[in-house]
């Protein structure tokens, strides 16, 4: 018998080598696991059910010295494994240069250095074949009112964004870059705090069809706000480039758990909001999972915990169809009026002053049912496994 | 002798009539103060010192049947009092016909009613002159996750914009839209969330330009985000249209505090942010706050409240500009590096490959001093009033 | 076939008629429902499977001139139903006399109306037959810091605790009183914000052993805390006499949402540690929800969302025992070393110099297996139906 | 002329020498600065004014081969310096050997050691005078519902308690215990997460009279908790044996900002909770520092930071003496009725009847005066220095 949960390559499962990588050094203590090697880490995830892998560069060329022999068999494992370099991104924010930030550090030989960086790591990502090219500005931010000036630092933003498009047409590789937002950890403060403050900067740039998310759903989470939400009002710009999946309990520390941990409904309507259920847009690109296996698990909890990743993304996407599908449902949808949001307010050619003028039965409105308790709980139901 | 935090009209203090007006009704509890007539309203903020104040329609005209009545005596206290209605909003979040939303509800009905509120409500705003119109849509959103098609949401609302600038257009009425985000309550989740949400929504109008934000500091803080980076990237992007000022302590109930209350060292950084202060940008618009006297106080906390509000501004801008003066405050803003961000990363027509290619001296810049604490410190200590 | 998920009379599930009955009022606008009498609503709880409900004086007997007839009409409804009386409450929030407080108000005239109003309350619980007499001090709290005078507050709640305990006694009744811990709305804090100051509080009572707590999930949650941690540690003390079991999204407003909406898998857990699973200790008390239908709903909703949190309750309590009875769940929770737990660390009669002076192998134990998330994907698959 | 902010012995200042000495590491990058000295910081705290300093064992005496060494220079700084050793901790959450918990470990062997440690540092902190012993688990606790048993992990705690308190009494040492609570971070979820849950334990102990409390500012408003009210509980419990000032922005990641950072006015409300001031309760301890200079900052940053916690606990104090000094504050106490919550709400004697049975003129009562904003502005303006 086969497992309907065992992950496929049409799945498309995507994993940061940083994940599984990640030895356990937090503020409070050192590394509680030894250094794994990124291309190991590479062949475990295949057999685990992985389609692709995406890096930080010093996540898998720390140094000069191993460069080539560590791309070697990086390339190697590939080739052998079938999986693919999806996504690659670049450590802006762990070496003390960046301590005050890297693309907008009020130190211009820093941000040049971060530039740099960056280009270099672009030629690295195409040479890799990786479409997408993340963004995270981890350090791009401020704990003291007075030490960045914003409007600047945007200024800086759009700068190196615009820069990064052009040497990306200019070199004539296929890629696109998708810009994560996180509201604070490790600055007090980070600039692009969410998923709206990230598409308004595109709205500014030279070539802003290059530019789009990578949404975090802890990160989210983290200001409180609702993730389904977020990625749907992504969708909605066509902006949901790539996405970052994990688990968090909301407004705390970075918690980074394994997908469908912490908030569990979220992530159901998470898997809902991606396959475009009930609505016009859907998510098509890698389903790639950015956790951190908890700093007390040893390596048996490392792979655990990646498993579980996939499986549970597997086990929602059934239930959201299965609920999506469900006769009853459409029923409570119907119910609630939930298609008839898509009928425009207005009517196309009627007149305004119709609309401005007319007389509205507001007692009957205000009595009327919503039925959406219902609608909930039957998406309950589903997610719980009773029905 | 004079007092120097006593408002003065060029100050451009104004004030919703339902803040003062606000009688304490919350979850728990029916009113604990009597309804406050508007227009007596009008007179004793006039007295306190404001320059204008703003409205929802319902706060002033809550009936037809009294309606013209009570029209023809606020435009008598105005001309009496020489206040201006600088700002116009619609209610379309108490009456229960709009439960589930209005622009946004599911129900097509309740939609267009809510459209004509708004309609309607833009031609008293113009009658009595606002040059601004705020949307805040404290019902647009959801409790459950199915029960609202997100995309289509978003439809609806860029239509309900494409409408509100077409018909101001049409009418040749001075007048800009500025949105106002929250993240929740009272809805679970509430559509357009924070700043950036709006702003990226903006980008997708029509008319872009007649569209900008009515940020509000508690709204943002309760999503833990930073409201003075928050209104700094709106002034960015050019859309600070108007502003909401309160206080608030983080993450929970909407506590609309008088201005100070809550986060101090915030609001310090808000008025820095308003004026300008270390920018380019500054906000020009009238000093509007949106708060509640707590539900505890008689008709007396509520006047001290109102005054309190403007009195901590006025402190507080005096602080920011002995602050931003400080010749010894410019030394450590050198010294912290901040007026270096305004340089360009990569010179006008500097060769990205010498970028690229450049050495880096990384041990230098780690080790470098940032002296943002000195500076911060600095800033404390105007603000405590000790310098 | 029966439906293994109805409710039963020993199930023992509990309703207040507040919930039921709220009729939507909040901050942003009034009732979107009409009034429910209270009566009705019983008959309407025991249909649909409830074996008690709880109420505040206000809520059952709102004035003088209707109390009798209420009352017995109320009381044939219980001999009706069948349905006990099992706790009563006071409202000692909602009356603007309260606006500053009740029990600890500095208004020393409305502490002594609490009081009374309590008294008053203490008898008609006993009519009733309620064993549990709940005190939540909603506006017992402060927006201000100087405005209370914590320690005096402090004595003022222990005084009036003492004074309720010696009431009961000297009536001769059989009640024990249950505090509910709130950490702010609608006061900016609330004075015992969590289940831990409430026990410590009763630490210094004369007769700790009458009064213990009643918790609620969205109240913990809204502080960022572990329910089950929360209750846990409550019956570690044998403190936890009473239950409000509801849903929430972490910190931010109050929602009350019906059980199992919000935070699931806190859900699942919450219902483990009542049941004692896994520990020595258990909760014996009924099942009673304190939560809001959402204002959109209109009465189909209400008793829908009534329904659901029964019904949410005895899924997760299957799922619950069957996760607790699953042998894999045995050996991985010998893997996690749970069971361990329960050796004390220094045997009895053990010397303490021995455990000081010992040798230990720290590197064995660094490098240790705790396999936690395995048993806690364990856990996610049983919630999620999938085993 | 001399500086009226200028740290004196008789300040009692203290510092964590794990603050000064924090190197930067965290999630997201290693470490900014270079190792500090242990004993050198001890010669820089007491020049810029500290009168003592506290450590955990690791801190000063990070292995055996140097202990001795260490120890005889570092009495000497004392020595030389004048300075105390007011406080000492155990570090029981750094090594992986905690990974999982310390005191409240599963693994048996695990506790055994960790208590071994407290052990021997009891004996250090002894040898060195100190009269504290914090203890903070920082990995006492879970990210899952079933790996941890809370009733048994409270039972290791009461147990570990009851023994480090036997010997001390045994050895006859001068110490006193202090528990630190924190909600969350390094874990998920950590046991006794506020400083009511741990004054709750603290009354299962043998020796309760030995045991307290060092709530940290920042854990408790981690938890979005008023710091003020929960000393002010601590102080009512005679409880509060030490404290950590720090700052921190609400809920999120644990920031260890330098005291005044952050929540601005609940500092000047913990400095007032602190001095007793409007109450029969105050803190004659240790002033106590726990913070994390920015990793930003270089070791210039570094002192700076240290020396404007001293710098704005001087000037806070200075304004709360101010405050409680005032003539118009007593007044506005007055009018706020604070001292009337000093009044018994039962007289000694008085008959409950009576107050069971009085008429109360509730009209009057529901439209007082509460003057609590008046009142609150009066403190603002003391803390803005424009009084």
């Amino acid at each position: 018998m086969t497992d309907r949960f065992a992950p496929r390559p049409e799945d498309k499962f995507s994993f940061g080598l940083w994940t599984v990588g990640w030895q356990g050094t937090d503020v409070f203590g050192p590394a509680s696991r030894d250094l794994l090697d990124p291309v190991e880490a590479t062949y475990k995830l295949a057999e685990l059910g992985a389609a692709a892998v995406t890096f930080h560069d010093d996540d898998l060329l720390p140094d000069d010295a191993t460069r080539d022999a560590t791309l070697d068999r990086f390339k190697k494992a590939l080739a052998d494994t079938g999986l693919a370099v999806e996504m690659v991104t670049t450590n802006t924010f762990s070496d003390p240069v960046f301590k005050e930030g890297a693309i907008t550090a009020n130190n211009r030989e820093v941000r040049r250095y971060a530039l740099a960086k960056v280009l270099r790591n672009i030629d690295l990502a195409a040479e890799l074949g990786a479409k997408t090219f993340v963004m995270w500005g981890g350090r791009e931010g401020a704990e003291h009112g007075a030490s960045k000036n914003v409007p600047a630092a945007m200024d800086r933003f759009r700068d190196a964004l615009n820069i990064a498009c052009g040497y990306v047409k200019e070199r004539g590789y296929d890629m696109r870059f998708a810009l994560e937002p996180k509201p604070n950890e490790p600055r007090g403060d980070i600039l692009l705090p969410t998923i709206g403050h990230a598409i308004a900067l595109i709205s500014e740039l030279e070539h802003p069809e290059m530019v789009g998310l990578n949404p975090e759903v802890g990160h989210e989470e983290m200001a409180g706000l609702n993730f389904a939400h977020g990625i749907s009002q992504a969708l909605w710009h066509d902006k949901l480039f790539h996405i970052d999946l994990n688990g968090q309990h909301g407004p705390r520390f970075d918690q980074d758990l394994r997908f469908g941990a912490g908030n569990l409904r979220g992530a159901f309507w998470t898997v809902d909001a991606m396959l475009g259920a009930g609505t016009s847009k859907r998510y098509d690109g890698y389903v790639h999972f950015d956790y951190k296996p908890p700093r007390a698990e040893a390596m048996d909890g490392v792979w655990e915990s990646a498993r579980a990743c996939m499986r549970n993304y597997l086990i929602l996407r059934e239930k959201v169809q299965a609920f999506r599908a469900d006769p009853e449902v459409q029923s409570a949808l119907e119910a609630a009026g939930v298609p008839e949001l898509e009928q425009p307010t207005v009517a196309p050619g009627e007149s305004l002053d119709d609309v401005r003028n007319a007389t509205y039965d507001l007692d009957a409105l205000r009595a009327r049912s919503v039925a959406m308790e219902a609608l909930d709980q039957l998406a309950m139901e589903h997610l719980l496994g009773v029905r």
